[in-house]
């Protein structure tokens, strides 16, 4: 069967690709697995139906025959793992490739996520003004080692692989930042991954979705 | 070769496992994979020999013939993948305890590691005193969607895998915030964990590094 995956029926970030399941999405276009996709409202997200698919009543889920899988690191690696194109097939560099992955969601992330939480969550309180200059300060020690390990390399390890897609896919929360103009190498990384014709296409989808153009699933 | 993984020379936590080096010595006992290890100060830490292993100067990472890895998860999971008893067998089985690993890291810590942020860099700040009872809140919301899905089973997916393993390695991170009471299932899950014979050995040895008996290694 064509996987389905599911995506907000109204994205908080208004079509600007910050949601996770864009990051299922370019997986799916870099190895060309045609998919299906299933808005998913704020409401119903919470309801039975959808956390029996993600226990945190989330998206993106992907479904296909009697898989069901959440999280869009582990949809990632499950298509990274079954098509060729966003893993290494060299043993070592292949574990080096997920080692990236995973520091994208829980090392790199958390402090972007701090922040996003400090202006949803807390934009209202008395010591958000005071307090943004620390959260920003941590996200700048990862994006220091970041923009140090990147050098002027193309990609973190060699070719482009499901870690890049991962690293980019997070960096693009800080584009309202203004942090990432602060490395100009990596500024420039998250625009070649942007540059992607797969990027490109699965952009463009998520934000039909958005506009009210039909999705291409 | 016999797999190298770093550690803390002085484990901020005095020893209570809650360091990121626990993870990798409970998946390397729960395969029975003898292991060694190199401590290694904050200072050297964020040297260039470390960040050379490590792109952001922190612990554990793993070095094996040819392979240097970094970051807790992508280490469990290729230690899972190589040996029997971390993965189910059966294909989609393997992908959704992969799947726990990834909700272990990117949606279940990352509030906990703002509870400890809050403690650790912000505790001298005016407004925490205010601001923690919205972090616990936040880490509450998890809890309880894990609690309901977890129900009354021993594990979250049938057999123990590598994905309980990161779920209580995350959650025994909250015992001293006393959250984890408020969801007893919870508590006696992780109870399930802490009692495993591997994971008694690899606390055994993270403690030795404390009180100073050699590491067993």
């Amino acid at each position: 069967m064509t996987p389905i995956i599911t995506a907000f029926e109204r994205s908080p970030d208004r079509g600007k690709g910050l949601a996770r399941d864009m990051r299922v999405r370019w997986a799916l276009e870099e190895v060309g697995q045609a998919y299906a996709v299933r808005l998913v409202s704020f409401h119903a997200m919470k309801e039975p139906a959808h956390r029996a698919l993600h226990p945190f009543g989330q998206i993106p889920t992907y479904e296909e025959d009697d898989l069901v899988l959440f999280e869009s690191g582990a949809i990632v690696l499950h298509i990274a793992e079954r098509h060729a194109g966003l893993l290494p097939d060299e043993a070592n560099a292949r574990a080096r490739a997920i080692a990236w992955m995973f520091a994208a969601l829980n090392t790199v992330e958390p402090p972007i996520l701090e922040l996003a939480t400090a202006g949803l969550l807390e934009g209202d309180k008395p010591w958000t003004g005071q307090r943004l200059p620390l959260v920003r300060d941590r996200i700048r020690n990862r994006l220091g080692d970041l923009s140090a390990r990147l050098g002027d390399a193309d990609w973190l390890d060699a070719e482009f692989s499901a870690g890049d897609l991962m690293i980019v896919g997070v960096l693009l929360r800080l584009k309202a930042s203004g942090l990432l103009d602060e490395y100009p190498n990596l500024a420039a990384y998250v625009a070649r991954g942007e540059a992607r014709p797969a990027f490109q296409r699965a952009f463009e989808a998520q934000l039909a979705v958005f506009t009210g153009t039909p999705p291409t699933g």
